[in-house]
């Protein structure tokens, strides 16, 4: 279990202090970080509380958003990823999540937007090695592509990664996104030293209202999990594997009970 | 005009005979046709009355359904298929479009479902080029990957189709399912003689509850029909550009109002 992290948003109504004494009493080494509510929390006071529970931040989510035709809202979001840049160094994890953006209102100039990613990542990515930090680009299921993420395939976030040198900007391979990818074996292989963050949950129909909410947990879907992990490893990724689950049922469940699930699951279908 | 063609399902509740009779009046050259309806109407008096309008077929939709683990089942859907071959033959198109089919129930083996996929195009390959039909492969949009269709992208439809000669398997490429993805110029020039079909209807969010019917008509969403339609083009294509839109609003609006707004819409945004 030494590679499991649970990502807070899991059990997005539980308290942090109550996520991370679970994670130290289940004797994980990891736990994954939102901005949100370690803002609420206090950035110092969050790095201090997992740091005590002996802790270590496997990733924090998340920064990105770079698509916009006005110059000053590009200009903002900089600004604002630069404090997510900071934050991750002050929590002490190397791994920040960008997720891209989707196309401007009423653009629909899909490789205009995919450059506004590239040239965000060009004004962070020095700022973000200096402290120790690597932009980890997400691609996101190609149902998000217009309006969240116009980066939708490994390939695709491989594209941007390697106009920059491999210590500053990576991917995600989350398997949600990417599972239905008759190209995504061949891609984890190209992205070897790039792979950031190996994340789980599972595909399962139909899709909810808000489809942002649609993710299974590890087993009740179609994905296979652990192959796509052991993709990873055969890639040469040795780091924390993150289960991110966005699904109302499980936020309305117990923290402790959807803790332990999540545990479970992974052991059977990811370890 | 000459290459544009509405497939009936964009009508889906309009009278056979209302829509080709509207067709034959704005001078079109082509119609796409459904199965279901036209099994109904009576396959030999469809094609007569298409050939009376003077309209030609532009594609029949749709085979494929291939993935089962039951071997009855399988053999079962390729006995539908050979009709539905011998009724694209009748209505005189060289295109029949296939929809792969997802993953067998309970089943995660997506390379399993694939193998299925070119096990049936493989026994009914020989068949269709003997009555001078054409299977094409549709890939769907990723987010139909486990319940619909294992083939999700224009590359994994290709790496099938690439197993048979041009003449014998081909692919649709419908900008729908295959817009976002940042392989699909590349792609398309890769399909080159295998496209069979360039097919239109239009991105737009957010998805309706039953993500079948979240097409939208051309011009109301994210997609860059003109721009794809002229890669097409470019890699040799020269054949019909289909409407296929999927759409409670537009189903439940009068017939005539719809087929001339496609019209409109076609002009405007992909001709």
């Amino acid at each position: 279990m030494n590679r499991y992290s649970l990502n807070q948003a899991t059990t997005k109504y539980w308290p942090l202090e109550d996520v991370v004494a679970a994670s130290a009493k289940a004797e994980l080494s990891w736990i994954g970080l939102w901005r949100e509510p370690i803002q609420e929390y206090g950035v110092e006071k969050a790095a201090q509380l997992v740091k005590d529970a002996g802790l270590q931040v496997s990733s924090l989510c998340r920064g990105g958003f770079f698509t916009a035709t006005d110059p000053a809202e590009r200009k903002a979001k900089i600004e604002d990823n630069r404090r997510a840049i900071d934050e991750s160094a002050a929590l002490g994890t190397d791994t920040l999540v960008l997720v891209s953006g989707g196309l401007p209102p009423g653009s629909r100039d899909l490789e205009g937007a995919r450059s506004m990613v590239r040239d965000g990542l060009a004004e962070l990515a020095p700022y973000a090695e200096e402290r120790g930090v690597r932009l980890a680009i997400e691609p996101l299921h190609p149902m998000f592509c217009s309006d969240r993420c116009v980066v939708s395939s490994l390939g695709g976030a491989l594209d941007l990664a390697e106009q920059f040198p491999v210590q500053q900007v990576g991917v995600i391979v989350d398997a949600y996104h990417l599972w239905w990818d008759a190209d995504v074996y061949r891609q984890i292989e190209r992205a070897g030293a790039r792979i950031c963050s190996y994340q789980v949950s599972d595909w399962t129909v139909p899709l909810p209202a808000d489809t942002l909410l649609g993710r299974g947990m590890m087993g009740d879907g179609a994905i296979e999990l652990r192959r796509l992990r052991e993709a990873c490893d055969a890639a040469g990724y040795t780091g924390p594997v993150e289960v991110e689950i966005f699904n109302q049922e499980l936020w309305d469940a117990p923290g402790q009970e959807v803790f332990d699930l999540a545990l479970a699951r992974y052991q059977e279908h990811v370890a």
